[in-house]
């Protein structure tokens, strides 16, 4: 903060602090900006507008229990909205390296939005007063409930809002190419070596499977994600809560989003613990799991163009190599697999933070909510490009497929319930050494007619299973 | 293998193999053992009973569809009986360092079965006949499904008949503690520091919630768990399987174990994939960090005796240090928590694993389960012992606990909404800087009067929140 | 983009390109902006002056080896040492989400020196002439030998030039407070429980201990890091590369940073695996598990004030409770826990980025050095706030340490080598259930006299071990 | 324990238990037994051992000091290397949960070598006389200090004489084949896709330098594993420990083993912490991710074996699929990448435990020891398995390898120098749009004559680099 820019004087408890003049924070933020000199990794801005939801509706609740007058909830509302609106971003200026009780980003919400508040009852930033932030922003809240309930509102509305309709998207665009893929036979690979035949069809709709079973990890986590700990105040007592508060908090959080947040039945738990949202990260990590198979079957099946699978022809992305002219490079797919990864990671992360809580607080949760709305953020943003970009844009080399199903060897397994195990180990053994096919190898070794393997081994057939009995 | 003990000769498509003569299993299991010398890590037993349930439902499938003869069913169905009941458990030698489809313990499971049914039906181990393990005990399966839907089905069983119940009976154990520690007024710790106060049966009543909610969250991914993707076979097209085999299969299983197993309607996905596994360990996961929380907070309010924080005594355990005589350290819970970081260890095996798929198949599927069986069996035992031996234990130092409270500065929180959040810093200050107690800080500010303020700060009232507004 | 900015248009092998008319990047860093719409993660500053560096570096051996025109050579120094200096920072907008093998990050840094250089010589931005991106500033390069190389050199820079001098500091202090603390006889902890004496000193050595060997283990892994794969071009055999070009290039790199950068000896091994990087990432990982220990130690003994161990005075950090006023948090441990968090899960992200190479070409690299930098970056402000604002404010409550030792009992530990570890066992037992003193109890018990128990119980001489044998 | 088998009765501080009349552990073992009921965990051979040889060396010092009589420190001598020898491997039953330090552990050394001690004295066993296990076993020692320094003895032992040498016949087995492939020309692949040409030595030396670097690795953390905590005693104060021991048992050990163990300069971080550990876990972690990146590149090389890769045949191991016969499968790949993720998980769980200690003592010091442990006889009995069963058995396709080349694109790369890039991207695009050869599509585009492109373009020159200027 250069000299140079015009600010004013604020005062808390321990004494004064300059401001900058346009900037609607108060002291305490000031103060945190000072101290905590570290990194540069913010809030996503769903957090600060969940911040402003949040404070609108305590307003709003604390004004019906008589616990702030109407003018002043008025006020505050109004100035709340603004910040659930976006219109105060640049306003919160701290890193995610603070408190592990996230007090300074909540005093941060009740400083702007109590010098807005005043200013709309005309007042200049700075005067703390009709509206203090503590005392009326505030209002029935601590931060230590109130930073945990909005972890939850923030990782609710990504996990709902973003994340959900992202892998819904990629479930129908997959379940698209499956149904454009029909009928075209292909080989089979277990332990990447050449199994039975099977359709591209089929790969496709495992895919969308995946995606399908991504879409129901999140539903079924959501339910304890929408409970929150509002209502415990400092340590989860309750103490200067009035009664009924988290409740009618909740109607407002939930007529507001349209999602059925309730109060936690044990604030404690909800404040010196974060098990629900341990519990959410590992379901984003079994998703990126699940992601990183299918960006790297896709990628896999268009090596090449020569002297990989070549089985599938990713889009053009528009990009190639700065050495190699005219590459092209499953771009898209890879920055799918290093989303993956950094979920896994951040999973890490919130599991430490998770497990790092003590008595009546956990004291890592800017940490944690940092990076499980990482997590959220990236993972949905890469599966839209992935679908979209990519999947979208699959296409199949059906010369190619039909070339390696008619060299693929396994097709015999399908003689097994007639010529048994062993004999078929020797039709394979014989093609293998001969170098020939495998028709060729099952009639030389006199095991059964012409009329017979074809009407068993046929490719097609096999690759929806079931058993023929010779 | 010494040359001194009795072998017998088994032959496969490979050639001859020698084999301790009263083992059971055949050449496939003698040929991996050799080949496989790598630690000595085993399957737990629960997954060796698996498999004999399993291939007992299969060989009763396999009769109803016409598959198998009825006189070889009966005999593989007596044979699996058995292997499911452990009488085979010194038959399965091989460690988890095999194949990655698991294939060798299938076919060790083949092998045990065929040689103990055609021994049932009066022939001398390894014959292969008239039971041949692949083309009978296997028939209508691979590795490839089986042996992803024995781990479904260990883990199913595991999850439901050994953590759920330890996780319940930790849950009543401490809501019992909860209740006989009932009206114990204590002060709240917030960033390690004194807050406001609560009660014992509050710390309580939020670890067993925490229990609570990790019941929840097993009964939460079971659905996923108990989805099979028998019926697959090599690749998931379901090859050489009779029509209706997956499903009476499943039926099968879930009259014999009570648990509402049903085919996954994707094999390719159950066989390629374990994101649902992946997701449970997930689970399994959160559990251990909400374990965690309970241990740390028992051990460190059991800390001490006299210069910890010693509000809780903990049973003794009839172990003591080697060098200081007498001493009482809090092991229990010093085991309970190393579990935990087992769990979270075993977790990021069974991520990588679950991530490491390709095509058709997912080749890391015994470190995969190894580890998973590793967790729920871990974490469950140290859960009962910490429940029985410490949590029951459990007795409370109300004398200390009382000076605590006596000494406490932050009760006066709840004056907050009567004198504002400025007035009420001030006191604090005050009562620091003078070293006296909150109540003559108070008073000697002249903000309020004694009567108002015993009415206002009463520990035992403020434990149970709420709102006093003068 | 809106409309209303002016803009230029650029070209390249795919077609036209609209690009803001102020910018320096070019067609493909443009194509990348619109086709990777992910997340806002971005490579901290240090990358990017690590490719000016870098970039200057390879003009210079490129016109020593003949291979560019000296004006050239000239102009793109020039530009390279600009982008160095950070005069170009808002010219490369793309996030880490980008093509696994950092190409678009390359070619980025490739336009704006071309275009700068251009510019340098007269021409508009956007001719690609006299100086073509590829042609000139990538000559004898590829981004797969360049972004490797210039991971390694940002990571080289931030271990030697932030955290290993953060980490020094933080040794210097902690020994300082040590020496501050000479002479101060407490209580130490096992288990968390009361165990023998020791010093206040000794506390603080222990931690100076661990950032020394924190700074040993990053100059233990540096030798590795300053290995570089620059010269293996596309795919490591150096194809397009002059002789004797990776050697001048380090040797460039080496003046200009003064730390001792080689070549690769195996390109491949550089370019297809970041084992040296997955190694970094372990040694920030075994820092960070060293800073928990530190951080969690010296919040736990600040604990209290009065109803925790409170055996150490944080400073003031001038910050405070929401709701309860006047309260002191451990902010600046918590930040410092929270940042090993951040770093323990990035290793994990970094671990599995760095296992997913296959064959010439790892291609998760830059969330790979995404993770690495902010690692190094966090932990370094983190422990710098931790020294200067905590730990070289801590002060010692002498009364309450001192009230300690006196109600300890394992004092009496002291007596093993006189009376055996039965009869001391005794002696504490008759402590623990007469709630009397050890000495009392030891002279009650009548096992000896008091000269003897005084003379060798003395835990000021006790604190500096050592055995006294009666 | 069933009531047939004989027992004794020992007795402790607690009072009496009953015992196995033939194992020669005793009361504190036993009740440890009694009360942790969980999992079956072990800890390897190698730690009971290395216990053993602690304990040997400790008497021996006592002796030289004076600490012990002869004739007792003869006994204890004798029975420790009968422990070190495993001839009491049987007498060493629980499991790795038990309390955070290794208590019962150290102490069931203690009464095993008292038991023994005694026996060869004459004794009966159960007498604890004239060995006493705390007072004669365990002197100037505590579990404190005594077990991790086992722990840093089994690590050391493990990593020197079983990881090292495997690493280093993987490097020479590595080599071998690379010597073996010399003068094969491949095609390069980065991004999965073409690349430039290269030869089939360069790949498997570039393995050969990770398995190299590998064991620079090992060396470079040695030196912080070698360093031992002993002579810390209960709290690192070295209480009861006489000057001069530490030093006096590190040159025994050394003596011993032939390695260069020294005493920690800060006992307290010794024991406190595991940072070392840590960091060797961190090592253990980067070799894991090196070998994953040659047993995945060494699977996709040989998939196949006509619908993959190709490249590379893989040794016959005797297994085969269950369902489809003659299959071959890349098994000991797969164990190995296996091995890897078993320890990127127990590097996971190594953190958390060393992250977890308390002011004097780090208590999850048998959970780290466990998972480190396993990693290394894991990770160096599979990398001794695929050097042998799969490494030293390799052969390359070289039809299918060269046939490969002839296909590829890329090669074109080389006329970069010469034609400037974008010519180039203009020859591959009309080889890839008319399906025609590299060559054919530069002359058709007449930008060199045939002369000149193949002086040029040249694969097996260009796969050793370098540079062609037209």
């Amino acid at each position: 903060m250069t000299t140079t820019h015009p600010t004013r004087i604020e005062r808390d408890a321990f004494g004064a602090v300059e401001i900058p003049a346009d900037r609607y924070w108060g002291a305490q933020t000031q103060r945190a900006l000072g101290l905590f000199e570290i990194g540069d990794e913010r809030f996503p801005a769903v957090l600060v507008h969940a911040f402003g939801l949040h404070k609108w509706a305590a307003a709003r609740v604390n004004a019906k229990l008589g616990v702030l007058d109407a003018r002043l909830a008025d006020a505050i509302e109004t100035a709340a909205t603004e910040v659930r609106d976006g219109e105060f971003d640049g306003h919160f200026p701290l890193t995610v390296w603070q408190t592990g009780s996230g007090t300074q980003t909540n005093m941060n919400a009740n400083e702007v939005i109590a010098n807005r508040a005043n200013e709309l009852l005309g007042q200049p930033l700075g005067t703390k007063s009709p509206v203090h932030p503590n005392d009326h922003v505030n209002a029935s809240q601590s931060s230590n409930d109130s930073f945990p309930t909005v972890m939850h509102m923030a990782a609710a509305l990504e996990l709902t809002g973003r994340l959900r309709p992202a892998l819904d998207e990629l479930r129908v665009t997959l379940q698209a190419r499956a149904r454009a893929f029909a009928g075209i036979v292909k080989v089979a690979r277990t332990h990447l070596m050449d199994a039975v035949p099977m359709t591209m069809e089929q790969t496709f709709d495992a895919f969308a499977h995946q995606a399908a079973n991504a879409v129901a990890r999140i539903d079924s986590v959501l339910p304890r994600v929408l409970v929150v700990p509002q209502g415990g105040s400092a340590a989860g007592t309750g103490l200067n809560v009035p009664p009924g508060f988290a409740e009618a908090f909740c109607d407002e959080l939930a007529g507001a989003s349209g999602l059925a947040f309730a109060p936690n039945p044990s604030k404690f738990e909800g404040m010196g613990a974060h098990d629900a949202l341990v519990e959410a990260s590992g379901v984003l990590n079994a998703i990126a799991v699940a992601l990183l198979k299918i960006a790297n079957d896709v990628r896999w099946l268009g090596s090449g163009p020569r002297c990989g699978l070549g089985e599938l022809r990713l889009p053009d992305d528009g990009l190639t190599s700065s050495i190699m002219p005219g590459k092209r490079n499953p771009t898209i797919a890879e920055v799918l697999a290093q989303a993956c990864f950094q979920v896994a990671g951040n999973h890490q992360t919130v599991t430490m933070a998770g497990a790092s809580g003590n008595f009546e607080l956990n004291v890592a949760k800017p940490v944690l909510i940092y990076n499980l709305l990482q997590s959220i953020r990236v993972l949905a943003d890469a599966v839209v490009v992935f679908s979209r970009r990519l999947v979208a844009g699959l296409d199949v080399d059906r010369e190619r497929v039909a070339a390696n199903v008619e060299n693929a060897l396994l097709v015999v397994t399908a003689l097994n319930p007639v010529l048994g195990y062993d004999n078929v180990a020797r039709i394979i053994a014989k093609a293998v050494d001969e170098r020939i096919g495998p028709r060729a190898a099952a009639l030389a070794l006199g095991l059964l007619d012409a009329h017979a393997y074809d009407r068993i081994v046929d490719p097609a057939r096999l690759a929806v299973g079931g058993r023929v009995d010779g």
